[in-house]
């Protein structure tokens, strides 16, 4: 996520450059054809251009309105992550006797381990994401993603044990099967823990499995592809119109004046303007589809991650606590 | 579901195909009686057109966020299937002692016959679906539907007994029953498991029950007929009434240019493309409709059920995984 | 509800063919008056009915909706009976000892008295509900509604013992003391169920007074009537202005043609077309306001409640179950 | 809440007659100078006048929308209590060995005694309420709102025992203290209820907090006042405007007939309906934003409680039940 | 919060007068281009100035709607918390013996350390909140915010043991680890509580985690930097050009009038106005955006939380309550 205060004019304009070169070209074509070839019946009356305008002003706002909510229930589940982590903690230390120290240790780095195998099954490239597109790869250019940086069986062989370690890499989804351990671990801690603790621990990885599944539904259900190609296609299809329906009007106002028949150039930078409004709109929602790519606009789960481990480590006492992940260049993973 | 990055702009015109056909003949016949035979009385004002226009975006809008939340909630449900499974799962494996391998192999595999039920009931035609139709008939020439291909009977042979696979088959719901007999295998447990676990296994019947309740009910209630219905109209209404609407405005556009008297020929397609746009975006919200029904734009609860199965089967260190089903031509079903 | 593919065009017109018939004279009054009279100064400006309209749109929009939402809450919690019905028969049949029979049969035949009682409420007339207004009138010349030709005390009697019946009888809220009664039989059977199975069952007793009360709400607070006024109101007036509005530009078309002084009577049809567009908006939405009064586009609840007798006494492999509810005419009631 | 088919239109224009008096004073000040001082650049162009009235549109809309949720969700909250209070209810009375008759009793009617202290607690008044200005003192003599009519401690007291009745009257917050006397009572009662049981009452009465505290929020959180101000603000200033920027368009329409000259008049009822519109929509809407004052669309809370109360002791048994409250000239309180 | 009947008229204009300064600046330069310099093509065609007004008003419209949310969801958090203490006091007070009043007194008192510690974080700044730009050091001349007034480690003094608070100031996430410590006081309760009971305090600690995380996650991700800077630089955009797009229109209202040639100078104040429309709009939205900094349109932590200790004291019969927080100048904090 950006946590600064906004992205500065020139950070959006240079995201959105390669749009603008586009529509600069879009505009231009008709406008020399107006001018130098006299095509005047190239300009086409607003009205259609108009209301044409008013759906893409609708079919846009739904997909951002859509894709806001996938980031925001992503950022969601990630904080229930948090709450849930906190719970469990506490309910692990305390009701298992200090006698059994070592066993809540294991609970405790097992479930760092289910943070850590989580996010990198989340940060793995889906066909419709956007990270490896130019735009993507402008931005990899200036921030690392910890999770292409690293291993999983790095990370995780300083949470596990050497037989958890291998019983997990073999496996499908690594994450789920890391907290099917914690299950079993729990209930076979049986005879120090009464029915109740138990049931009350075993709730707690119900938890985690709806959150896991949650995340991975947002990872793997994109937003339709149906909607998201008609909004594309009818934004390009407006964009391709907009110069053409401005023509007459740029035209119009330079009579009289000593621009006259030459104010119809005003119709490059206006047209542009106008097209950019909408485009600007749709790249910023197309921004925030896929919350857990990697991108600067997406949740911050390795942040996140650390920050429960901090926490959970702080409730044991442990000192030599691991640094937070901070924000580089105001954006946050 | 569509898994790709987006359908290309020729499967896109080529879905509508029909439509586009329709539009073009309805923007012709105005057209030509206003040039040939001068009936310029047609060119209706464009003010209660364009009023329509702006009262129709609604109406689409609103039936496309509804359908989206049909098809968001129907994923959701099965995102719930996913998260409920693994639950289950770990509890049954690790409540039961390990000399009940057998119990806990038929309560996986019966498991698994419930998904497969639920699933096959869930594709089953119903009147208001349109995968019969002429655009889900061509869908059909290029991919099958496993629910289609096969048959309950059969697929369930594979994961249950002889006896359950006959009650199952005289059952009016079999998904239903498959649970009942869930139920009774899990009481019929007592005395392998103390209370506590009893309950825990009967509120995942119970979440089972939930979430196959909350499918069926977006299988068996359409998105209401006359909601539907008002749209359709209004949209034919409008599409009838743009073509008229424009004619006066193409026919001025000429005016003085070397296209004088013919630029009212442009009115054929652009009064098409703004229809089409409405248009388009009407077809892209009825195509998530029906999320179950099978279509190319469908929750994949092929995909899921299996996704299911080999997680579950994982947990049990199971190693001849079946393997997960995969997308044909980007449609993953 | 429509259980059909849409309604078609007859239906839908003639369905708001009250509407249609005072639209049309809204719209021949002015028209005549300029025309015979020459009263243009009738021609009111566009603009203001112009934003009007936006601002209609935007209110029957809004109502749509809330009565959209409605019938939607209105189905999940007869989704959610169902479900629970399901959860709560095979508790029952569950943890009952085999042999208390009679005890489990009790508990289910109860249970649909209770769904009996619940559809006979939900269905009794409220003042705001339209079904006795002269549409709702038509509607009945070709269905008929269960709960209106039958009586509540004699479909009781299949289902409940003769102490019961009468007991019940005597009660305000019939549905709520019955499921009293399913509370006190539940815990009265106190040694035959454990202390765990009590609570689960008490539980689900909670659940079903939770959707009953639910159902109740919306039966019993209809959409408001501040917002429902307001809504009809701001309607009317606009479709009062609109063929003003459309004077002057219905006149204008005909100028230099063989129509000229003539067009101006195109005004009737299309004011009346766009008037038609807002009205029938406005129809839809208000079908749907009440959805548990027994007309064509609401929720079925005859069909759900006989649906889950079907599947709990197929769960007690009961062999003569009763006939699933069908549509009568594309109606599912 | 108005319990009848519709405000009838007398109703809702004297309900608005204040804004009509001022509306006509705005329209008709820039028409006299206008037509007397012909003041004619007081004549706006239309065009900012109709995009301030698109803005205001979303505004107004916007906080109907809220306000209309606050309202919902009020309503919610009530029907909440009527469900955990039935479900509270049928727990007291078949846990309870029939020995403990006057427990039970009093634990009803405690419940009763918290039902009151609480619509006592939401129908105080708030800075923010509209119910004493001058439209909610025209109400006032049409109705009485019960909790202005009667005191708490008279009302109480046929409820609760003179120590519990002392003892309530001396705390801050009562209906608060009541709960806890009822969570005392359940935990005294320790000896005649199981484990199991005792947790159910204390779930509970932890569910009759939840919903009370949600109806406190509502009660003492206002829409919040900064949204609320700029919408009535934007309104204003559009409404000021709407007289200048009809007045060319108004003047217009009688050019070439016999009203040349005074058509102008004609933008006094025109400006004033149009304005009307929206001040109409503004005012229902904030005629739902605070759901308890006790006003004319409020949530009905004195005759829920008292329906509650019917049913309880239709549990009991009891035989001199209460009447219902019923509407008085179609209002509900 | 704002807790009078609403923001007067000055103290909006006053609130945003540095934006009408600059507008009125950005309108008065095209202006003077016009009228002086006589640069007529200055004056842009209204059509794509007001298309942008629509894209604008929808993107300002969604940007509010998702601030109003992230208000209305911090204060059903809070309300949350003060239902959940409520429900913590009676069990911690109900379900210990009388014997052990040490135990419910720290275990209530440690509780609104909690409280404390949970609003001290909350009101810690951001980079991304406003409180210390020019605004926010406007109001702060006029209110104190008590979390920059007071330490926490001197508020906490009154709550908590030497142990303790030296415990707590010593860790990360104090709130965090102050819950910790309620968790271990409750396990370590073990012979004075039943194991029910346990659960239902623990359970009740998982519940204060969850509200404490939903909390966190509202002030530590703000609205999407990338959504947030597309409004404002569309607004800007659109800001900057209304003036032009209105000076043609303002030049003709004179013309025939003594006003000739001088009636462009109303685009002055009246782009100024339509632009502070939406600029008001989208200030007041952005003044909800962070509703835990301690603005003037915030929750009113301090004083809920207050609110809770006085409700939880009155439990314990204290008699010294302390005075409840009320709102200076209307601001409640």
């Amino acid at each position: 996520m950006h946590a600064g205060k906004k992205y500065n004019l020139l950070e959006f304009v240079y995201w959105t450059r390669r749009d603008v070169y586009k529509l600069l070209i879009l505009a231009t074509i008709p406008t020399v054809l107006y001018h130098f070839f006299d095509f005047t019946f190239l300009a086409l009356p607003w009205v259609p251009v108009g209301l044409m305008g008013t759906a893409v002003a609708f079919i846009v706002g739904f997909k951002n309105n859509a894709n806001y909510n996938r980031l925001w229930e992503a950022r969601q589940i990630y904080g229930g992550i948090v709450n849930n982590s906190r719970s469990f903690g506490v309910m692990v230390r305390d009701f298992l006797p200090t006698a059994s120290e070592q066993a809540i240790q294991q609970l405790f780095y097992r479930h760092f381990a289910w943070l850590t195998a989580l996010r990198f099954q989340l940060r793995e490239p889906r066909v419709w994401e956007t990270l490896d597109e130019p735009d993507g790869i402008d931005f990899q250019h200036w921030y690392t993603i910890p999770e292409r940086e690293s291993k999983l069986d790095v990370e995780l062989k300083s949470y596990l044990s050497v037989e958890d370690l291998a019983y997990v890499l073999k496996k499908k989804n690594r994450a789920t099967q890391l907290m099917a351990l914690q299950s079993k671990h729990i209930n076979a801690l049986g005879s120090e823990l009464n029915d109740f603790q138990l049931m009350q621990l075993q709730t707690a990885v119900t938890g985690f499995y709806d959150l896991q599944g949650r995340a991975e539904r947002i990872k793997n259900f994109p937003y339709p592809r149906n909607f998201s190609s008609v909004a594309t296609y009818l934004l390009y299809l407006f964009v391709l119109l907009v110069p053409f329906g401005l023509l007459k009007e740029f035209n119009a106002i330079g009579q009289g004046t000593f621009l006259e028949g030459y104010s119809v150039w005003f119709n490059i930078p206006f047209a542009t303007l106008l097209s950019w409004v909408f485009v600007a709109l749709e790249r910023v929602g197309e921004s925030s589809a896929n919350p857990f790519e990697g991108g600067a606009n997406d949740v911050p789960i390795t942040n996140i991650s650390r920050m429960i481990e901090i926490d959970m480590r702080d409730m044991l006492d442990e000192t030599d606590l691991p640094a937070p992940i901070t924000a580089v260049r105001n954006i946050l993973l």
